[in-house]
């Protein structure tokens, strides 16, 4: 599918596969034992996950040395790259789903253990926008299908009411 | 599981659920059979995707009326409420599966026609984060399962280091 959302799902679309992201994220998960004892999938499974998660680039696979004893799966720099993706998904399970009195987990600032901030859509000089303030344009790796999509949302927009 | 990323991922965990999601929030999706055209899959499974995001509140159904013949399914508040997570994974798509050269769709500001920020983890202040930068702590929801997740990390961050 010509979309970024429908190929980032193929790559971390299935529910361990964020939640193997939230592990080494925000727990320092790295060893095989610590995201099994933490989410408790079988073997088999977590493995077929995090291989195809190295394959994606997401995770990379480190050996263990004479400086680390821990061996395991790290993040690479294009997972690392999900932060805003896993925060604003906890935000919203915090606030729609948990509720704000009951929120299981709280983030804080190392050190300042000051709070974050909500996560927001905005343009870049900062203004706040919501669904009704965005148009979608044909990008530049749109295909012939994808442009096809926007002909009739684009001209319906310049179309003169017929009274 | 006491988390709310792994709450929401029961929500919209699924591949298909953040496509309907988009259908309605990008495109203007409302009713079956656009769903249908534009994500391409089997009637049954549609139906029962959007019987399951009705019940959890993140659509809700909407009937034909005299002033509207245009029945079908409208994303709820708690639906339009990811719209932070619906873009940062399409900006993650962008950067990371696509290449920003190529990206499938562009998304303006309507009338003003500017481009997004790109959307980051901040504190209150404003100051971006990574996440290295953050600690997690038990919140008012936590269960003591979760609690006794934090007590090794925190207490590490108080250590004395023995020389």
């Amino acid at each position: 599918m010509n979309c970024s959302i429908a190929q980032s799902l193929e790559v971390i679309g299935e529910w361990w596969t964020l939640l193997l992201i939230r592990e080494a994220m925000l727990f320092g998960a790295r060893r095989f034992g610590e995201f099994q004892e933490a989410i408790g999938i079988a073997d088999n499974i977590l493995t077929e996950r995090l291989r195809k998660l190295v394959k994606r680039g997401v995770f990379e696979r480190i050996s263990a040395s004479k400086e680390s004893r821990r061996g395991g799966y790290r993040l690479t720099e294009m997972g690392r790259a999900l932060f805003p993706v896993v925060i604003a998904l906890m935000q919203w399970g915090d606030r729609w789903i948990a509720g704000t009195h009951h929120t299981p987990v709280k983030i804080l600032v190392k050190g300042s253990r000051v709070e974050l901030a909500q996560i927001t859509v905005k343009t870049k000089r900062g203004i706040a926008l919501t669904p009704d303030d965005i148009v979608l344009v044909a990008g530049p790796g749109a295909t012939a299908e994808t442009k096809a999509r926007f002909k009739p949302k684009i001209s319906r927009e310049f179309l003169i009411p017929s009274f």
